[in-house]
């Protein structure tokens, strides 16, 4: 198996990579269980090596079609797809989202259409290709209505993914991402990146601010559950998927106050007591969009799996980055 | 007014045009009623004259920005789009399909949103983004699940416009027109080609072909009420159509069988009996993965109408097309 990572610099990119390294094997043509002879990851900037004979690591424009063209090459037999610019900064620079969330995805099915195997394309996209008036819980079948250029972009993507798929050109699968929480390291330019801040900066000892109001809902995933659905969606088979090649991955309904009150009971008032509340309209206008919980029947079906609950989530998260940094 | 019409050499191009030019006004920026001073109609193939002073025909291909870019200039107030590759000739040549339908689309929303005017924008989409496991009657809200490159390619037009219209670059307007019957003139590659054939052919005294079995589900709108929708689609105010700018058309559910029936009660016994039935399963297949009946309320709601019966619909054609040869 030749496997690509795009976005492989990145947080979930890096994990996955990792993963797959540890895992070792992937499906492929030939059935379950192929090893992993090469692992290429590619971003846009470079990262910490890997440090594996398997990865080789490349850095470039994805939108450059020439230089993708020599990133999926005649042996890669499996995409991981994950590169973007965040919901904010897509909002921020119409373009540049345009580019990468649209154009690069384009080249990389194109590519892919040219290439003598049909790769298996796992395509990241998100929640946020819902919007408008939506029901407390989402029901499956519902009309995607994005309520930013960053859903808008990803919802193309997952209809080129389907009808590459349907063609026979790739054999494509779509996962519609909750918000990831907790990230690690830095806030970005991402929407929802105070899913993440209001519960890693108070247990880094640092303040943090809550731009949304607390009765907010969410629907989270934690990084350790989206790596084992990426994967997951990579092993299916097709045949259940049916005409539509996207899911909806499970995830926790959990509003803010409700994440807040979790941070407590596992780290303490003090610790929660760090965020402060300061009503973003920006923020909580385009947060108020996305729905605050999807019916994931289908997904549960096809075995896909949430986390229990958001205080595992956190206490994942302490176990993942603070015990590694003081250890 | 300023007003382009992609796909002008087209038959509704054309019939929209001389709707247009004998209505005289449109709504602009100052209101209703304003004086349409130039139509634009660009086309891949030019057409008969339309002999106006108001008309402008050019000839060329659409997704070539900088040819479109001369087209549709700082003086450009609203744009009808309605070029495409028809559903069959999008499914037999991919490239072709993704270059008019999808490149092309991107092009001119791209253009407008650098003119210094908003320009209203009606999109013809299709009910062809519909397809898999449908009901009867498609519910409103319903996601799109297109079975063919021109079904997807139509859906990504939909989003590409209302995330233009949202962000204030264009104010846009999709349609999504039902199969459209008795279209004059000759077969063409769309699929549902055959839904004028059978009625055209037989009243013109020539054998037609019935590709498809007789309880297949038309939906359906006659060429005179698809233009109505496309002025009406202009005229609306941008604030009733919220934060989806997709109105699935109203039109007529009839099956096969009933519009056979229909042209036999109009045109007698001996015309209906130039049909002959031979189901191609290539047609066929794709026909059945669209609806044959959508819940349209909405669209009601703004003053979209269908027409009242098939047979009216095959009279207007014989009032439109045949006397106006025999005249």
């Amino acid at each position: 198996m030749n496997v690509v990572i795009t976005g492989g610099a990145g947080f979930i990119g890096r994990r996955l990579a990792r993963a797959l390294l540890e895992r070792g094997t992937l499906t492929g043509l030939a059935g379950p269980g192929q090893k992993i002879d090469q692992l290429t990851l590619v971003d846009v900037t470079p990262a910490p090596a890997l440090r594996d004979p398997r990865v080789r690591e490349v850095t470039g424009d994805i939108a450059d079609s020439a230089f993708l063209n020599g990133v999926i090459d005649g042996e890669t037999t499996s995409v991981f797809h994950l590169a973007a610019i965040v919901s904010g900064m897509a909002e921020a620079d119409f373009a540049l989202g345009m580019r990468v969330n649209l154009d690069a995805t384009r080249a990389l099915l194109e590519i892919c259409r040219t290439r003598r195997h049909v790769p298996r394309v796992v395509f990241s996209s998100s929640v946020a290709v819902f919007g408008g008036a939506l029901p407390e819980v989402v029901p499956e079948g519902t009309a995607v209505n994005p309520q930013s250029s960053y859903g808008t972009q990803k919802a193309i993507g997952e209809l080129l993914v389907n009808d590459y798929s349907r063609r026979g050109f790739i054999d494509g699968r779509s996962l519609r991402l909750p918000t990831i929480s907790v990230r690690p390291g830095r806030p970005n330019a991402a929407l929802s990146s105070f899913a993440s801040g209001i519960i890693r900066e108070p247990l880094n000892g640092e303040p943090a601010i809550c731009p949304v109001d607390a009765d907010a809902r969410m629907w989270l995933l934690s990084p350790a559950r989206v790596i084992d659905c990426l994967i997951h969606a990579h092993e299916l088979d097709a045949a259940a998927l049916g005409t539509d090649r996207t899911v909806a991955l499970p995830g926790l309904s959990v509003s803010v106050g409700e994440m807040v009150a979790s941070l407590e009971r596992v780290a303490g008032p003090d610790v929660a007591e760090r965020i402060r509340w300061a009503r973003d309209e920006r923020v909580a206008r385009m947060v108020a969009t996305w729905p605050g919980a999807i019916e994931t029947t289908h997904a549960q079906s096809l075995g896909f799996r949430a986390d229990d609950t958001f205080e595992s989530v956190i206490r994942q998260y302490m176990d993942d980055e603070l015990s590694s940094r003081r250890g």
